[in-house]
């Protein structure tokens, strides 16, 4: 135990809360931690709430009682989601991204920990309320939006492997078809990376005709798994509703255009942002 | 410009420093966001300096001058990267690990964001003052290390992949020899994923024989990179120093042992916490 001035204990605190999301914690673990009473907890709480509120970081759930204590909810304010929503647009709308066969290069800003992180946010800020058991994604390059996810909602991550690893042991493999290609590929899930009746948030990058997210319902379906939400960074808008494989998702960019003659895309924010 | 009391100020500013890890911020820029005086930021800061340090979680460092400022450096206390790593270590001894061919499964460790990000926390405070540009990873299963670490060094992470994928452009590959099977693998980077000369640090989950990190020094020879520093989380203690393809690199955890028969593991702290 330690005596804390309340400047220093409003600090401690602070970065307590924000190293745990979505986890409730007892006053009684402050308390004892800081040498402080109840009470005093409750101000600093009180406190950290206001600011949390104002700068639209979240909020600062505190519930009564003897199970009771303080839980961190982070959530991105609308206004917040669409700022950094519109700095990728504009970053995916620079020129020469356009890669050959009209696909476009993204990895640089898949490749910058903060911004994956701030997508993270927003898709914890969308689906914190959904009751959710663990996030989901298949390699690779959703694997960073996944984590930063389940960093905000205090959730495991499952990967799908597109091979059977020796080190994953027994496995459950699915064929699906890519709407991109229509061509088949497979998925694996190792048997013990999902329990059964788990909810589980299907994230992912991108998605077209939304075979690969098609793929990830199907595979969950062998573990007695349900979807509890599908959120997807990019998705395309170029696709017919009856070639779409998968409706029920939320995208946070459309890619409206691309055009591989001039070398122009166009993109807009995604289906989440639509009133 | 809003106008925050001390208190509310700390919440903030703490909030603020923790977000932008090794980014020097103006005081200036706190002066016009809180509209307080330097000197009360200063105040603050020292309040703010003094927890971290007290908490083993980095340093605050101020540069003074017009080009001046503050500067958060992440930093785990050498007896706080120990306790998270025997709780590791205590995990990766649970019997039922092993799997055919005596392989270990650690999915379920890679899985858990929190512990990820710990392990991030210490590779960042590791390889901290080592002047790098850039943090590497080959697929899979080092992606979310990789991002852990680039999120608390604030570097972008540059991702080499198994084949040459249509969504990164013109690519260099080169082929490898895994230790592990003494089989030819390829890896490729695309082109326009890393500068020349970039000063590279290079993370991954396991390490045997330093097949795969010794194809990632060659592949960085293509684009005139350099090594900066090597982190695995798990190597192993079994390997032979002449069957060794890489001796310089910091380790986390060691395999000792796999007694595929008995079902058991044995692991140690890695090298990182040998004197």
């Amino acid at each position: 135990m330690k005596k804390l001035k309340r400047s220093a204990r409003l600090v401690e605190l602070t970065q307590f809360l924000l190293a745990r999301p979505h986890t409730l914690i007892p006053l009684t673990t402050f308390a004892e931690r800081y040498g402080a009473a109840k009470s005093s907890i409750s101000e600093d709480l009180a406190i950290i709430k206001e600011v949390f509120e104002e700068e639209g970081m979240g909020e600062l759930q505190t519930l009564a009682g003897a199970a009771g204590g303080v839980k961190y909810i982070p959530r991105v304010s609308e206004e917040r989601a669409l700022d950094i929503i519109h700095k990728v647009c504009g970053k995916l709308e620079e020129p020469g991204r356009i890669l050959p066969g009209g696909y476009l290069y993204m990895s640089d800003l898949l490749g910058q920990p903060h911004l994956v992180n701030e997508i993270g946010d927003i898709f914890a800020t969308i689906f914190g309320g959904k009751n959710i058991d663990v996030v989901m994604t298949v390699e690779t390059k959703g694997i960073p939006i996944a984590y930063a996810t389940g960093a905000k909602l205090n959730l495991p991550v499952v990967l799908v492997r597109r091979d059977h690893q020796v080190t994953e042991g027994s496995a459950v493999s699915i064929n699906y078809v890519s709407g991109s290609h229509k061509s088949i590929h497979t998925m694996t899930l190792s048997r013990r990376a999902m329990k059964e009746k788990s909810r589980v948030l299907i994230v992912d990058d991108f998605m077209k005709a939304g075979g690969t997210v098609r793929g990830m319902i199907d595979l969950l379906a062998e573990f007695n798994a349900e979807v509890a939400g599908v959120g997807v960074l990019l998705d395309s808008g170029s696709v017919d509703s009856e070639e779409r494989l998968f409706e029920d998702y939320v995208s946070l960019v459309t890619l409206e255009t691309v055009d591989a003659k001039n070398r122009t895309v166009g993109v807009k924010p995604g289906n989440y942002f639509e009133k």
